[in-house]
């Protein structure tokens, strides 16, 4: 069955889960327009749109820390992706950690890291980038 | 360190991914506004905003597969939410599968089935619902 992603439901933006194809944990979360989408499938690369940017961002394209597409899901309503990945190096966050989800959130407000950072980003990114 | 959620930065909604906890499969996701949060640290279970219906939606408010929260993790941007639950029930889907995520999707934009169904629909939900 051919489907169309329900684009027009959230402004033209998809979210997209991004979970390490081997280990099942999750990486980041973003956004994909139908051109950003287009290109990760093309690609076979995750391509995002970045809402703060207001242009395409392909992951990885300062840090080399590519996410490599194995499979794409989509969900009952067609309006939300989970894209399951080969993350190229050590981890997706720019604050230098595997993952985005570094904290748990507890019930007073606080937050606790619980992940050790994997890569030092100030040897990574530039000043004003985060890719 | 107290942390403040970006609602403002989405409209007032931020993404939930649901995440089983011991799987690690990703089952779903979903939108909270800061009440729909609230309620589901008070309660611990997981609670959402439905676009559709314009209201809160808790998880499994008429099939009774409610979402308990075993543990709440934010993103570096403080913009998107992971929660790692144990569901209760066959599955979350309201087409009868255990994720939301039960189709792929291919480069001609055709998708397959990749899931086994886990419950039957039409016992669990009146014609309308879909919770």
């Amino acid at each position: 069955m051919i489907v169309q992603l329900a684009f027009e439901k959230t402004g033209g933006l998809l979210p997209a889960i991004v979970q390490d194809h081997r280990t099942g944990g999750v990486l980041m979360l973003g956004f994909m327009n139908a051109e950003a989408f287009a290109e990760t499938q093309r690609t076979s690369e995750v391509v995002f749109f970045s809402r703060s940017r207001n242009r395409l961002w392909k992951k990885g394209e300062s840090s080399g820390h590519v996410l490599k597409v194995k499979e794409l899901l989509i969900d009952c309503d067609a309006d939300a992706l989970l894209v399951r990945v080969e993350p190229l190096g050590p981890g997706v966050c720019h604050e230098g950690y595997r993952s985005c989800f570094f904290r748990s959130l507890d019930e007073d407000g606080t937050t606790t890291v619980i992940e050790e950072k994997t890569f030092a980003p100030e040897t990574v990114y530039g000043p004003e980038t985060k890719s």
